[in-house]
């Protein structure tokens, strides 16, 4: 399976938005993380015309699809996840927290199962009539001072969850992976790092200088000079920086004795 | 340290933010997740009129921090974090993917440092400008068919990663914890990072230095400040090296001044 197939067997589907800005917002973070099904159950018409409007959301809505009611927007779905945050209601599914979704998704996606991730309106979320189409309950993780997130928002990081964390959709070769570290270009040359002799000409430069400026009694070069080394090894200097480093220190040397 | 503490060594600073629902947008996100210092650089006084004066938001704008400029905004961080998304430009700085920060994050933590997270404006992100206050940018993965994500979805984004992986702010009792890593041993303060306006500080000596012995000419001043910038903090200076440095700097003024 390709990963557009892959991105494409996941659904995101909201429930009766009322905020045409919510909608655009949902249907850019699809398109921020590679996912394409966008449904809408049942908007509330004027909104849905506004958000169908606004500048640049034409073309992510266009694609979007329409149902009226959430039943047929989940029909085709193996697995249908509500989302909402852990207290707001006592869930008569099981609840799954966001960070720990990934391979439920995961497993369902390998035996060429659909996922639907299922969204409410503004207002109220998810309602228990709307629940009752839901397998599992999501759990945002958040505060309890402000438990209630924005719908695009949310849709935003649930949607980087997945992204990042299913292997079927981070494999995709624009999404990086989440254990390993992000697998940059080949980095400049001058960006490397300067070759050992280059550090100890520095060193021995900074030292000629800290005795010129007759920085510290002579009792503490021997010291000064190891921690010296021993900091400009940690230092991440580049063939660049070092280059700089070392004219800057000729200079001020040739000061001094002048 | 509790919880609380650990989330106010965490500051979201957005630079320049021009639409009122995004700052609206940042403030719930932040609460939503437990942060709860905000910093807003240089606002579109309209917007920040207009942010302040929406429903709800009064609570969540009520203790953000104002300030005239990005240096200001970070002064007292030990880690200055930019974020964008991948393709936008070619890094100066060290790029970390969001599903890797939460290491990089907690190792700062675990040293009593101090991390800022800056958001550029909703139109073009962090300038060059901006970006040489960071140490390192963090990528959220995104589509290359629609890699520029809302505002307040990102700084959603970002949040949520850190509040439930970062094991000292997933520690809370409300977050879950993504997978409890091991406790980090708590670093000699003086191996620590120094706060930024040390490095600042460092940087205006060596500048002076650099015009007292007449490093270059007045035309590659602003060029060399800006890669000295850069390279000050890709270095890893420790707090200890930072007093050295800035001891060593001020004794080679004052011997070229005599």
């Amino acid at each position: 399976m390709t990963t557009e197939q892959q991105h494409a067997s996941l659904d995101v589907v909201l429930v009766r938005p009322r905020n045409p800005l919510n909608i655009g917002a949902a249907a850019r973070a699809c398109a921020n993380f590679g996912f394409t099904r966008l449904t809408v159950v049942d908007p509330y018409d004027p909104t849905w015309r506004a958000a169908c409007s606004a500048v640049d959301a034409e073309f992510l809505l266009a694609s979007a699809r329409l149902t009226s009611t959430l039943a047929e927007a989940v029909a085709t779905a193996t697995l249908v996840l509500g989302t909402g945050s852990v207290d707001r209601r006592k869930s008569e599914q099981p609840v799954v927290a966001l960070p720990a979704l990934a391979p439920v998704v995961a497993q369902e996606l390998a035996g060429a199962g659909r996922v639907a991730l299922v969204f409410g309106s503004e207002k109220h979320g998810l309602t228990r009539e709307d629940l009752a189409w839901c397998h599992q309950l999501v759990a945002i993780p958040t505060s309890p001072l402000q438990p209630s997130m924005n719908l695009g928002q949310s849709v935003a990081v649930c949607l980087y969850e997945l992204a990042t964390r299913v292997p079927a959709f981070a494999g995709d070769n624009h999404i990086l992976p989440a254990d390993t570290a992000a697998s940059l270009p080949a980095p400049d040359p001058a960006d490397t790092h300067p070759v050992m002799q280059d550090l100890d000409r520095l060193a021995s430069l900074i030292e000629e200088t800290m005795a010129a400026a007759r920085y510290s009694p002579a009792s503490m070069r021997a010291a000064n000079e190891h921690d010296l080394r021993l900091a400009l090894r940690r230092m991440a200097f580049t063939r660049h920086d070092m280059r700089r480093a070392l004219g800057l220190f000729r200079r001020i040397l040739w000061r001094i004795g002048h």
